[in-house]
């Protein structure tokens, strides 16, 4: 049974995309020097969005249910938040399981941890919901970010944050420093598209699109990809994380795609510490299946002569 | 004549109204402890923008034709830049003129300070268009923030700023962290709009508007206020500076104003260092000239109670 976050109106702001949300929340909650505990990999965004700021960024290790737990709190005194994004995390496309959410959400109370839950693809699940988000878990702790751009249209810039309400005027000041409001129009039109229902009908045909399209790239990458290349099967949003042969960096292979037009973005600048140089990640969102097909062919043969160079 | 600002296209940068112009000045050009030049008073929301950055602010003292270029050449060496808003500036309505913006452009350029030009009002303007820009005359080395709020609609948030394009890599870096970029809609809005040429039919029409709104009101100032009450005169713009009898505080005597269902802006908080506290700022552009009038008469007679009483 899904445990929800109860919220008042007045936890909520509104934020020019979830972006700003990282904004604001580097802006209040990091000092110059401040440790701030992310997943590893984590979202790029978040890492650019936090740097102004200066903080100490910290990857938490973990495998592919989640972060470690044990690890996560040996990290965690000292720690201004813990920043996650539980649900087909960009980028591994990863999502943290019951258990594992309900053991980070203990800990994060126990050790008083304020979690920074970001969640722009949680409602783009194939087969099942993911399991009930960190705030609901650990309410009086946590930051939840959500977004309008992944379910209706990025083009509008309408997210919005939900925080505990102590924090709400220093966000609100920051918020205000930033851009005085996001636009008035948008947040009208958004009411309007969304007041009678339209994302319960609009969500599932962009589930189904999704689902069908990771299906057909998880058939290519089976069908051509080399011995030595894995890659994971996310159970929802937009991206898949693929690891090369160790020997092999995507970032010196990705010119060499990019020559036979495919493109792909290198794992490496989504660590906070020591990148893994041999992955990187796919989306399976924006091409037709008959594109997915060739484009994975294509980067398979470009592996394939990687590999037969003894690198890259 | 104009001497005009020559852009190239990738000067620009779209802003999610020119208030995020100043988040990414703040982002870019401010380290904690940077010492960064504004007007005396300046605009409110930019001492905000720049304070998560924590400079070391220090105001440059000037009079009504602008700041004063010998105290602004003693305090540039070691500044980041100097904060100015030459047009109808917010709050005071001042316009720096002809001769003036000469010697400050002559004297960033000697001593090779930034400045940081903000003009969301230039257009506004009602009898003349004010003097050239100090960015056309000193381009390598001025921002200059330009917005839609003012002439179009502020609901929009669309701005933009130009740079010398060594600062573009790092302004575009900072803009993609604090939202990705600004709604496309808007700018696709915008452009349309604005494209066959109606900025140059409403223009006019909001000038004239907000010159008979301030010509009312300076009429009702002056058949109103009791003795010892001073304001000044702005030649475009939406705000008049006026200036109480130095026993009273504007902050004071706010509550009693409100009271009475007028409102104003204490000038205080428009103060990097030293207030003064018997300044206030007055709109002009959102009333009617009825209640401009009834408003003002109420604002004196309390004015008029505060003296009588030895202060507000």
């Amino acid at each position: 049974m899904q445990q929800r976050l109860h919220v008042q109106p007045s936890q909520v702001l509104i934020t020019t995309g979830s972006q700003q949300g990282l904004d604001l929340v580097a802006k209040v909650l990091i000092d110059a020097g401040s440790k701030v505990l992310v997943e590893s990999p984590t979202y790029l965004g978040a890492l650019q969005a936090f740097a102004p700021m200066e903080p100490s960024l910290v990857g938490v290790p973990g495998d592919d249910g989640g972060p470690d737990v044990e690890a996560m709190a040996a990290l965690a005194p000292g720690a201004r938040f813990f920043y996650l994004l539980p649900n087909f995390q960009n980028p591994t496309g990863r999502t943290i399981g019951e258990a594992r959410r309900a053991a980070i959400a203990e800990c994060a109370q126990r050790l008083n941890l304020p979690l920074v839950e970001d969640n722009p693809y949680g409602d783009l699940w194939f087969d099942a919901p993911p399991a009930s988000s960190l705030a609901a878990r650990h309410p009086h702790g946590s930051i939840y970010l959500g977004s309008f751009s992944k379910v209706l249209a990025p083009g509008l810039r309408l997210g919005y944050l939900v925080a505990p309400l102590a924090l709400i005027p220093k966000l609100l000041q920051a918020k205000q420093a930033a851009d005085l409001h996001s636009p008035s129009f948008n947040q009208r039109i958004v009411h309007e598209v969304i007041r009678n229902g339209f994302l319960r009908e609009h969500v599932p045909t962009i589930r189904a699109l999704y689902k069908s399209q990771r299906d057909t790239m998880l058939a290519a990458l089976a069908r051509h990809m080399p011995h030595g290349v894995s890659w994971n099967a996310p159970s929802g949003g937009m991206f898949l994380w693929l690891r090369l042969p160790a020997a092999l960096s995507a970032v010196d292979l990705l010119p060499h795609a990019v020559a036979r037009g495919v493109a792909f973005v290198p794992g490496a600048p989504f660590y906070a510490g020591e990148p893994e140089h041999e992955t990187l990640r796919l989306s399976f969102v924006t091409a037709t299946a008959e594109q997915i097909d060739a484009g994975i062919a294509t980067l398979a043969q470009v592996v394939r002569e990687a590999i037969e160079r003894g690198g890259a």
